[in-house]
């Protein structure tokens, strides 16, 4: 698999922003950091990753079709999926890349820095109970979901197909999801249709489905195999990219200086407050830093199973200037880091955000 | 009021871009190309700058204040406003800082590409009505419009604040806007309550309003007196930004390249299509150029009197490798240039777009 690699992309830099990632930069959408205030974010704030362009899908001549190694082959109209049975569950998403220009070397993609993220009530039917109606043939150990967007990338034209091993296709929480907050889904969102898996990166959830596809032997397309690894360098093949790693992000408190982004406040007590999520289990615990001392903050119900959690403490501002900083420990142990997890695509960097005030 | 102009930002550069502008590029927000399909912007899609933080505002706390040179004073609710005469307009806004980032040298801000845009149907009450109602006073000239967002910029505290002159103010189209394309604001757009000038850049439209206030005196805060303003240099005082120049863009046509955005199409006719709109006018003609040879695209009819029209155009492709362009005219003879307009903060930069494409 690690034979097409070199074609990929760019070697990682320590040098400047590209032009290329400032254009990546002004398509693709982040959530600004105030909006971690909402339980569930607003849909136009929400974070946005297209690989490609927006596809126009026209709902009339749209159909899902799926095939493969299945009892019976069907398509389906978006009403047909609409009346089949319907789940609603809030569900933080992440972008496998969030935090990608943070690190150093840094490699040359989307530049993320922190907010590749977002919470919103997904609305769909279960995919178990279509793949179980279906019948899932004998020799079945993969599903495979292409949309409609096309493109070119790492110079191979293709579709943007991810697949799912079996049994993660199975849990119960994967949705064909046609609504977000409540309202049909918006065109940049997946319109008609999309896979929503919770507790993944965003890049299994693919959007504008076209095909469900159930087939025997490893899926080898360029978004599974080569893009979405976890790799030293761009010989290893590495690992594939699959659950969010434990993060925990704050609202940066006081007002902000339009160009630096650096925060003023006045001193006293500080109300600080964020949200946490893991896919690898609940966040069991929030830890706040103020210029590298670290202590527990109080965490309030998560939004969902599968949707963070608010945090929040008091800080005692004393004048000048600080670091704040907060990192979020799952059920699983898995604790965020203070050094940065650099790998070569720039993947799940859960490097703690760290945040400059100046109190005054 | 040229005095502390010097400490407002850092001056042109012909450098990379720094690490303050890929900030702001990640927190603000451009419409995709491609969505220039659409008559009216999804909400989601639609151009997002924020000087600061985008604010939490509780509408049962928030009042709209009008006082100043006013009959008598008022303070009104959202009801209250609701409860006013309506008025619904589809109207294209454009960031006034959209294509900074294309000047040589470039204006270090937020660094747009072409993408600052949108249209949207803004419903309201007319700010006319409102101001006639509680008595324009003798010797207001301009209405200072304050919204509750706060922040630092070019060294100074300010909240965000903008003045129209009375004659504009009073313009039958000048709206105090509730909803965007049928729906209560969101908190990203302005809300509660937001002003839209209808054919202005987006820097009159001031959102999160929190008074209107009628005075007798030029009003000098830094949004008007300092921040846009068509200067030569840091000392020239310059003019004040006011109505979008006219500009036309393209839907990129064939598919992009993950990276680069570079487009691939295969040979034969192809149909272009993007829009145009002017604040100085209706757009009444839209030329494409193709390898810099100019040709004439038909237009549809505006999506409204403040809002863009669809133009389109069939290209014979031919395989190679070809740079396509499109430039808009108004009523008022103004063109689009084919050379960068280029000033000191990177206002106004209407030079015509340029999409590279390989036919295959």
């Amino acid at each position: 698999m690690g034979g097409s690699r070199a074609a990929r992309s760019l070697e990682p830099t320590d040098g400047p922003l590209t032009f290329e990632e400032l254009q990546l930069a002004g398509r693709n959408r982040g959530m600004p950091l105030e909006a971690l205030r909402y339980d569930l974010t607003p849909t136009g704030l929400h974070y946005l990753l297209a690989h490609w362009d927006i596809p126009a899908v026209e709902p009339d001549g749209w159909r899902l079709r799926v095939d493969g190694l299945v009892g019976s082959r069907v398509e389906l109209t978006l009403e047909e999926i609409r009346a089949r049975p319907r789940l609603s569950l809030p569900v933080t998403l992440e972008c496998a890349g969030n935090g990608r220009a943070r690190l150093r070397p840094r490699p040359v993609s989307q530049p993320w820095l922190l907010e590749a993220i977002g919470t919103a009530e997904w609305t769909g039917t279960p995919l178990r109970l279509l793949l179980e109606e279906v019948g899932i043939g004998p020799g079945a150990t993969e599903v495979v979901f292409t949309g409609v967007d096309r493109g070119i990338q790492g110079g191979e034209e293709q579709g943007y197909a991810r697949s799912l091993r079996l049994a993660d296709a199975l849990r119960s929480e994967v949705l064909l999801a046609y609504e977000m907050n409540g309202e049909p889904l918006q065109p940049q969102h997946g319109f008609p249709l999309r896979l929503v898996v919770p507790g993944w990166y965003g890049m299994a959830s693919v959007k504008w489905l076209a095909s469900i596809e159930l087939v025997a032997e490893p899926f080898l397309g360029f978004q599974q195999e080569e893009a979405y690894r976890y790799q030293r360098d761009a010989a290893d093949p590495g690992s594939a990219v699959t659950r969010m790693r434990p993060r925990a992000l704050m609202i940066p408190p006081g007002i902000p200086d339009f160009y630096t982004r650096r925060r003023f406040l006045g001193a006293g007590p500080i109300d600080l407050e964020g949200r946490a999520w893991s896919g690898h289990g609940d966040v069991v615990r929030v830890e706040v830093g103020v210029d590298g001392r670290w202590s527990e903050a109080t965490l309030d119900r998560p939004v969902g199973q599968f949707a963070w959690r608010r945090w929040a403490c008091t800080w005692e501002a004393t004048v000048g200037a600080h670091e704040l900083s907060c990192r979020a420990t799952d059920a699983g142990g898995n604790v965020q880091p203070v050094e940065q997890p650099w790998n070569y695509q720039g993947m799940g960097n859960n490097l703690v955000q760290r945040v400059a005030v100046t109190v005054r």
